[in-house]
């Protein structure tokens, strides 16, 4: 059986994540449909995508993963079916794929009537688009079936590579502060050194004592900041993208 | 698969939806279960019923749609099935069901013991009535088989059908602001006066400005007023049931 | 098809739920994942033992009950597999089982690498050893097979059968106050005392005017206290644990 997983900013008070999916199952009812977050802060794409990195590839080859954060709905943003040779992905080509894919095999634009519903309103291409091209895709249609081969505008930065320093990437649920730096990098370092103050760098949230800050390697395979049972967002108020740098 | 869809106001922290479902899935074990909404603002049956017109035409025929806003659990309020010759609803008498389905085919009160748990808590309908009511069709129960014919009471005012002036009937995630007023009403107005102020008709949020007003024909197929990356309902803190008239 | 419900913490604005899903799919394709509650408060293992409580039972024989409310994540405490003979469950022993199951048939230790991910981040197992785990369950392994037979330690308080008090176990979305005094005890009581006010026992929230205090057995079969359209919680703030008295 298909699987589409959806991921929105729509939240759990209104229909639309409803829409969504009695649209995929009407037009492809053996498709079996995966919640993976639907409170992603409003129009935050950034945040969206990270939400996509996070899940993504744990997914059986096939999955069809379907992201609606779209501040420029029904404006001149494209609609886009990407495939990584692995998962299909369907959503806004406003970069909120480019963490998830960052050297997409191909992508196509959302043209064709088969992947569309018939009216379409321009304020709900969750709906109307992207459900549509799920299904059809679940159902088992190529990509290339979408419309023409597009390249993505990925407007979101790439996490950066550098030696001994990166940026917040995202703040979950926690409070905790993901960072880009690759867990492999920090060698036998033992102290980070971020938002002005120093982090341990230790396994798990048990090796500092409560209300402690701790740096370890979290579950996106880079380093992450946190304070034992309280928030380091709350704490030290990072901007995102604020800078985190090695201290040897 | 029959497909059992479900809209409650219990939330997403206690057991209360996954007692729901583990009860329509013990009766039913084949029936695939759709979360549309948990978190509709408490005991805000109007709220719950823009929420299932928003949601329920788009299912598979033979979908049975399930909704728990339900403040009067237990009362003299009857539970009901209702049969639209599509779909089937099931919940409280409460009016819930008066926007998604203004002209039922038929309704049945749910009185059979094979439609109701053994044991009945007067405060967990939705458990111990609904559920099994719900497994029961998706099952293949005929939807007499629940209980005596019954004429609905929709206490729910329909939408307004009037000339040039509607009401705001529903306020989602975003501040956008959903009225009663048929798209097709609009013919080539260009504004509409809604809470003291002028909202320009447009087709998307990118035709105006970040932060300015608009007013477009939303997902309902009816008229919408928002500010673009903002909540309209923030910034003009409207009555549910406010007044919007259309100006030429 | 087998079954697997997930109760969390992590909330619905990150991928680490969808992440869990994406592994239990990937190992057990035919398992039927079912979301009970994501919005557990933030390590609040009490909380998640009473959503268990109130939901784990309705399932059908055979289901997997994954619970991740996991302060201890990474370190001292011991993943276990509990057999309470009808359903499995999969989790931190830190005390989130003890009142879904007062009395286990058997608990093993997840030790083996069949029940694991290659790597297991020390901050995510629920991604990396509760999941495979469950999935392994789901696809017909033997809890036997997971490792080591130990003994529970469950930490939470079992609920009181002492005579005529008892305690608040549980504060709900709706500000309800669950007690783990069981209803059968109530006998021809009309009055509880509880946080040095009165509140009278009726069978459902009808039976009081708006705004009232009422006491009724609720969907746990335990007594609760309740302000009608209101919230006990807010109204007179308990602490979890405080003491509730009958009254002649």
């Amino acid at each position: 059986m298909p699987i589409v997983t959806l991921i929105t900013d729509f939240g759990t008070q209104d229909g639309y994540v409803g829409a969504m999916k009695g649209v995929i199952l009407s037009l492809s009812p053996r498709t079996r449909i995966v919640d993976i977050a639907h409170d992603v802060p409003r129009e935050d794409v950034a945040h969206g995508a990270v939400v996509l990195a996070q899940a993504a590839a744990y997914y059986p080859k096939g999955t069809v993963h379907v992201v609606v954060v779209d501040p420029g709905v029904g404006g001149k943003r494209r609609g886009v079916v990407v495939d990584d040779g692995r998962h299909l992905f369907v959503g806004p080509d406003n970069g909120v794929f480019s963490l998830a894919v960052p050297a997409p095999r191909a992508a196509y634009e959302i043209a064709s009537p088969k992947f569309r519903s018939k009216e379409v309103c321009p304020t709900f291409h969750g709906r109307d688009v992207f459900s549509p091209a799920a299904a059809r895709l679940a159902s088992g249609a190529k990509p290339s079936d979408a419309g023409p081969a597009v390249t993505l505008l990925c407007r979101l930065a790439r996490p950066q590579r550098g030696q001994g320093a990166g940026r917040v990437i995202h703040v979950d649920r926690f409070g905790n502060l993901v960072t880009d730096i690759p867990g492999h990098r920090l060698g036998s370092i033992q102290n980070v050194r971020a938002l002005r103050v120093s982090w341990p760098v230790c396994r798990t949230f048990e090796d500092v004592a409560r209300g402690a800050r701790v740096a370890y390697i979290g579950s996106m395979g880079t380093l992450e900041l946190a304070v034992r049972d309280g928030s380091a967002a709350r704490a030290y108020k990072p901007a995102r993208g604020a800078r985190v740098a090695f201290v040897k």
